[in-house]
């Protein structure tokens, strides 16, 4: 009996990643550990993090080889909650490297960000199925073909934002994804949208030391004279451009810049900094914390 | 005949550095070149910045040595004032290196910044003078005493503040600084305080991507989860922590950090930004432009 | 009167780089901007570099506009030959803008610096023209034609070396590159194909602190557990590897990293110095001096 | 009945770490955490990793709490040695915070990486206690009397160097050492002084991308014309600057540095790479692993 259909666990290249959070009490590691000991799961690797030890939050990933397990997947998973997640009120999960994360990808204008994922993607750099990208515009949809990936361009104009939110979140959703990618998609997405996709929603926004806000934030950081540049990757939830954080870099500029080369050396960190992003939530690192992340 | 009393401009170390801010046109690298050839300056270092050919500002430093120089110190500045200076009505001046700028400090208790200087002063890496070092507590008295740097505490309460600024000022005019350093100096100085001081004011705070505000930012930086701790070190103006920035570093954290390491990893950052901006400062190779600065 | 043919001057965007090189003396930067000044030059940008003011080289870019110009390209040229270059004995030329470089790329089966490059320069990053991709390989004609850039196949053997060389030689100089850059390129070019090129080569290869030699450097590094791996960009002479360097970067790894995700983060390394690299060859920001470079 | 003598083992600040090296196959984990969590251990932090599941080193670092635990130091270690380590053949070893490690430090004459280690040890940023710093030189005496921190000095010639070395290594075994830090000391030790220490040694050296070896390499990078300069810590072993990397960083530099400056800043990367590395060795996050390190 195999682990699932078409699914062979005895490919060394098939791994499982276990992902864990609850409140920390002791003897989790060792009820965790010794239920996959038990069923004869190759710890590979494993990570943990406690916010504290005293009444916090108990972070775990264990990612295990398939062949040596004496389960099929439905058993294993239903055993797992029995046995070990439902003592603990666990918030958990299982995810199979045979069945790679299918990743929605919303753009607009910029290029940057969605380029850079469709060729990490052909190099074989991020493991991912990419079945649909929405656009409310034309302009990506000759780069979409080049890479052989499916585009929708659905408008979105002040009067219809609502009706195309709800095109948009039915289009994905019947693709199948797993997470979307905001890859410079220049609309807000709404409270609803959020509620209507379900699945996690990662965004990139450049990022300054101050923070400059409203419409042409480059502008005024170029008026400010910053010497760094940044970039911002998160998890998108209704307050914008407030959600937990997964990764940030930034870039040296000096004083010749112009606004339009901090936009070019921001687009280069952006675009570094999401792919980072988009490859630690495609390996099951990033573990959300209330409003941070865990990231192993 | 010597450039200056005391001042041997045979000395092959003894350099002069000219700077220039004005407005933009036609002719000014020519005008400048010109007149250090024709009085036998030997050019070692010139850089030049023009924010715009049209309108903009021009901004320019000049590194040379003295020995060719057929002028003395005083004919030479007023040569330049009258040929040069004056037709491009230049915001100018010359600096020898024969006469090491004068700093003064502003502690409270904390220590990085404060020792990084002395310990970076004391190896030679920043040809500086230390006539006196002013705080507002008597922790660090021991500490400048090692180095053997004039230490004087001036309690400031919030009765007594205004009267505090004017004897702070007042020592430091007697002292005869050429710039004030706030080595986390955790008194806010008011416009006053600054007019009176009447020299260039530099001081370093801790930065983030968001920024965060208030009275514990590192705790903030905690709660949202960042994944890097920046500083700031810029001049001083009377609107708090928005004068033109001198230089900005960052550092990487993550998730296993506690407010008290991101505080620590900050201090080693913002030593770094405060000793790099000192340094600039002291090879007069920052020049202010509005809000923001030229570092060549 | 045209300062070319085709050429516009009064086009604000146009403007014109005066590379210098000479044997430092005095007079130098009064000479140049005399004469630019004296012919209607609107100098933006000017950077010099002395390595030593007695008995050193000197180098300097100007950058300027057009507009003013009194004379036309082939006059301005000739006039600054005579009364500058000559009585310096420098080492110049002029470039401009109008005139964006022609690029040839040699490549082999590695696509990651390769489409770095294609993808800036049709997003405008790099202002550049590539007439010509020669390969040893056919595995990236597909994406030379995906973005409209010419591609020719030379098979490079043991035996047909020489004459493949000559061969690709021929290409280039017929489609009249100023520069070629090898993105990972797996064949040294022998110094006959280097004098038969007649312009210059730019290198990317991966660096690391301590270097390895070697057939398998990731590897290497892998086994000596680096925490950085790096790249260099240079220009390529005929002592392998050994030519001045224009750029160099590093990232972090840690103990978990295996050869092949060593390389993965080496390549996003790579096409960051490549990049950077070009642009700045592109904007004749690089003087050669000696083995050295000077990067304005 | 307390968990060591003078140890109170309910204070909150006194956790243990558990380091662990062996041979990698099932069930380690699961054996050390239900140990562990059998005898009230409350563990904080736990990291692990496997250079090869099949056939490969699993190394394993815990930090718990010693408030629940209900053994008493040597029954606990006694135990686990019995019960776990020997089964798994382990290399093994516990450390308590409440006994901060004691560093011995090595100098010659540059005074930036022992000012910064004394700085941090002040400053409560390294957990740390120093017995004694040894010289062969006079130099830095002064600072350590600055500091507190006992100075011997032991003059080494080339004719007493193996009769220098012995004496070196009596004094550390005297004064107790757990590790040794070479902060720039100009001597290389030999196999027999290493041995007579037979405590870890840590190193810190100028790297360079590409590497220049000989007696002034700064000079070399300057030659070259590198674009960053970097810095190396690792664990001496008989083969020069080859033992186990700990920890590396670099800094930009450009044309502009002479030899002068490559090695201010230099020193800079060193000393910052030194205190991390220093401070990942006093928490016991560095394991080594042949020719390599593991560092949680």
């Amino acid at each position: 009996m195999t682990l699932a259909q078409g699914l062979d666990r005895t490919d060394p290249r098939h791994t499982a990643r276990l992902t864990i959070a609850c409140a920390d009490r002791k003897g989790i590691v060792a009820a965790v550990s010794q239920f996959l000991h038990h069923h004869g799961a190759n710890i590979i690797h494993s990570d943990q993090h406690s916010t504290d030890p005293q009444g916090g939050q108990f972070f775990m990933r264990m990612e295990f080889h398939l062949d040596g397990l004496d389960l099929a997947k439905e058993q294993f998973e239903r055993a797992f909650a029995q046995q070990v997640a439902e003592p603990f009120d666990m918030n958990w999960r299982v995810w199979y490297t045979a069945q790679p994360k299918r990743m929605g990808i919303m753009v607009s204008n910029y290029d940057h960000c969605f380029l850079d994922l469709l060729v990490r993607k052909r190099r074989g750099e991020l493991d991912v199925e990419i079945p649909l990208v929405i656009s409310n515009h034309a302009t990506l949809c000759g780069d979409a073909e080049m890479f052989g990936v499916p585009f929708a361009q659905v408008s979105v104009t002040k009067d219809n934002k609502a009706e195309a939110e709800q095109e948009q979140a039915r289009l994905f959703r019947e693709a199948g994804v797993d997470f979307v990618v905001l890859a410079r998609y220049m609309q807000i997405l709404s409270g609803e949208m959020l509620r209507g996709l379900a699945v996690p929603v990662i965004n990139i926004h450049h990022s300054f030391l101050p923070a400059f806000i409203g419409a042409n934030p480059y502008r005024a950081a170029f008026q400010r004279g910053v010497k760094l540049v940044g970039a911002t990757a998160h998890y998108v939830t209704e307050e914008l451009d407030a959600g937990p954080i997964i990764e940030q870099d930034v870039a040296r500029v000096n004083h010749r810049e112009t606004p339009e080369t901090l936009m070019r050396l921001g687009r280069d960190v952006e675009r570094q900094v999401l792919a980072r992003a988009v490859k630690a939530h495609l390996e099951d690192r990033v573990l959300v914390s209330g409003n941070k992340t865990v990231v192993f």
